[in-house]
């Protein structure tokens, strides 16, 4: 649609290719933008800027951080043996919530995909398994239950057990709360699978 | 949640302030930031640091644009006799999209709403008023059909009908192509209010 202004126009077309906005939503940003105050305006875009420049990756495990090391990976409580390998830093920070896992995390950046074209060298399978030398008792796959997710899980399960690793996968099943009745069928199958005497 | 990085979360505070996006947006626009080119981000944070510092408002009819006038008001193939007011540029938009009005506009950048302590001299009535000295022939007040657009089209009917000038309100009914069982009872009403011989 045309607004009538160059500006504008470009401002709804730069916000229409962030995920998750369409144009009408794009529309509504960019009025918004124009009429909030100056120092709202100045903060994100600046927000934007430092985010893109200052952002750095964890060089043992590629969690986004503001050091050199993140400060999981370079704290001494936690369990530098027990490696939790996740797709991205949003399920790291999942994880991190439950403050129920002491180890320490990699994150791959992404999963196998054939289909877009991404292999096992795309993400950061080689530098999972450089970190084995380093004592690792264990791995604990929690990348998502995903056709995707689960290539790259077995994936990495048979190269880490290669080099002598134990290697585990996390549950898959039910969620707590969840209503039996609006689960998908594969879903109740994983649960049914996995299921523990009790 | 913490992403372990100041920057990040600082970007996803700014952009949960936008409308119509809420956290999880926000952190999957965050981190979609992060991780495009350098150059679209470039791209992104100076388009909003230039529409807010390079629109404009048109002096005369205050809709956005990047001139003194708007397109619409410098043209002299507009029938500058009939006035049509809208509550913002995005209806002006909607307007234009219809190819089917060849007059001008004014946009009031608003409506009287007592609830939220707007009253007629916060928006753009005054300087509608002093454009009814320019030879008008007729006012079309095409405010939203809420009761806050009612309520400004009632007050503006008032003021412009005192100065000696004609004024319409648009027609509201049933949509083209709507389906009456989903169409709610104001509207049937007034659909049946403004019912026309055939």
């Amino acid at each position: 649609m045309n607004y009538y202004n160059s500006h504008i126009s470009k401002l709804i077309e730069e916000f229409s290719k962030l995920p998750g906005i369409g144009p009408r939503s794009a529309a509504r940003i960019a009025f918004h933008i124009v009429n909030m105050p100056k120092e709202q305006t100045i903060s994100l875009a600046d927000a934007i800027m430092t985010a893109k420049d200052k952002v750095k990756k964890c060089k043992k495990c590629y969690t986004l951080t503001d050091d050199e090391l993140c400060p999981i990976c370079s704290s001494p409580k936690r369990d530098h043996s027990v490696i939790m390998v996740v797709e991205t830093t949003k399920d790291l920070a999942a994880y991190e919530k439950t403050n129920r896992f002491d180890g320490v995390y990699h994150v791959l950046e992404g999963v196998i995909s054939p289909e877009l074209g991404i292999g096992p060298n795309e993400i950061r399978i080689k530098e999972l398994l450089e970190r084995m030398n380093d004592g690792v008792a264990e791995v604990i796959v929690a990348t998502n239950s995903s056709v995707e997710g689960e290539a790259t899980a077995m994936y990495i399960s048979k190269m880490v057990k290669m080099l002598g690793v134990k290697v585990s996968r996390i549950a898959s099943g039910v969620p707590v709360g969840g209503d039996l009745e609006n689960i998908d069928e594969v879903t109740l199958f994983r649960a049914l699978e996995g299921r523990r005497e009790l």
